[in-house]
């Protein structure tokens, strides 16, 4: 991919077709790259949702609200938030009050119209509820049933598409609902890659505070130019990263380009979706 | 009015023409009722617009929270928030991460899509910052001059009137934001006002803890059945409701009927609409 080819909006054609591009920023990121980035590209006409997670602001606002965090790691070693109810309620806190107006403000002072949603408005993604979560405790297994975690079963993009279809900007996180109204907490990966497969988007990329998936995660260097199901097999990509990865592999089957990337970048969209992140594909890189 | 006109859906067109019906409905009231008329109206084909505050939560995160609160007096009577800087981060906390998405459950669980909204959300109400306050406190009249509330400049109804052809009820609520996208405190009277003007709606209704304007506090037989300009020359309306009927005012001179009422009700909209309440009218209402 030549170099030149991630420095324009119109050149991110030659990367992805022309359709929908998912964008989902981590809270470990800074947003104004990529605010800037997402403006550039409205400018030029291209639909573009933004996603975003609340971990950092969330884990804030707890330690504020002493309310105790807790990390949870699944026998596949994948590490995950454990949503008690009170987590909960400090988790959409964070995101609807915190995080995401803070975006809205970014991209109107861009001159962007954004529109917040969240899994609960206008049925966006209904999920249910894990009745039990298996956690690995000093080298055992522990069951946990109050756990306010939701396995996403249904995305209606109804909404998603009526805003982008006024050149308005989707900012969508958790929570998301169950059938019943009831708040589930829902990994922000997750959102984004079943958004993007629901839109039939053209390219999911997902920044974080890391330039991709490294095979040493000191190591820089180590990054990943591509990663498939095998790397998941084995114990290359740990802790958080799984989720990312899993997330990733699932969208690579319907949307055209699927990347993980460094968000403190210039463009890090374009950057992450020529070559500068890590491709994420279920069979190899077209 | 008959009290059997309040008593279905279809009855409401004899208390007002058939258009959109907006509802504030404050925080000290509780919304299941609301919910309940909000899904009727929604099932009879009435688009429909929930406004709400959400003072009360503010108040509980802000001391759960150890931010200072205070309430303003400004030189007629009016009682006010004063919205530091911190009070707006906690006030953006609650109304968007809490109060909002309880009502979003609340419609969902009632098979009603909502879609939250607020000021800041493709650039639907912009406000400009007041940039001095004045406020009495023991007999003198000092100026405020860092606080986050705004006076509201434009309200662009397009996002609102978009949710609503789409049968989906929009929850609104402050904080709006400034052209450059800060945000600011407003009234949320002020916003379900200027909402009702802005959508040129055939009924705006005020649902508070009390059943209307009344002309003793502390005597729920006191009621006012009706009020007008005249009542503000006097020091008949006192504190926050002096907020109420301001904005009730000015948004009766476009709207079909402007009613303050109780909101611990049984169908409280349409209570209000139909006399159980306080009538607000310019002049004298048809």
């Amino acid at each position: 991919m030549a170099r030149h080819a991630a420095g324009s909006p119109a050149a991110l054609s030659h990367l992805c077709r022309d359709g929908v591009i998912v964008v989902k920023v981590g809270g470990d990121v800074d947003s104004a790259p990529v605010l800037d980035e997402v403006t550039e590209l409205v400018a030029a006409g291209r639909p573009t949702v933004l996603v975003h997670g609340g971990g950092i602001a969330a884990d804030e606002l707890a330690d504020q609200l002493g309310v105790a965090r807790e990390v949870i790691t699944s026998p596949d070693g994948t590490r995950s938030r454990r949503t008690t109810p009170a987590m909960l309620t400090v988790l959409t806190l964070a995101l609807l009050g915190r995080v995401k107006p803070e975006l809205l403000s970014g991209l109107r002072a861009r001159g962007v119209r954004g529109v917040g949603l969240c899994g609960a408005d206008g049925a966006l993604i209904t999920a249910s509820r894990k009745p039990v979560i298996r956690s690995v405790r000093d080298g055992r297994t522990v069951l946990i049933r109050d756990d306010r975690s939701g396995r996403i079963e249904h995305i209606d993009p109804t909404l998603v598409r009526l805003v982008l279809e006024h050149d308005v900007v989707p900012v969508v996180s958790p929570p998301v609902s169950d059938a019943e109204g009831n708040l589930l907490n829902a990994d922000a990966d997750g959102v984004a890659a079943g958004l993007a497969e629901a839109l039939d988007a053209s390219a999911l990329v997902l920044l974080t505070r890391v330039c991709g998936v490294l095979a040493d995660l000191d190591e820089p260097s180590s990054r990943l130019r591509e990663v498939g199901p095998h790397h998941l097999a084995g114990d290359l990509v740990r802790g958080r990263m799984r989720h990312k990865v899993r997330a990733a592999l699932r969208a690579s089957r319907t949307v055209g380009r699927v990347a993980i990337g460094g968000g403190n970048h210039h463009r890090p969209i374009r950057h992450a979706l020529s070559g500068g992140g890590t491709w994420v594909c279920e069979g190899s890189v077209a």
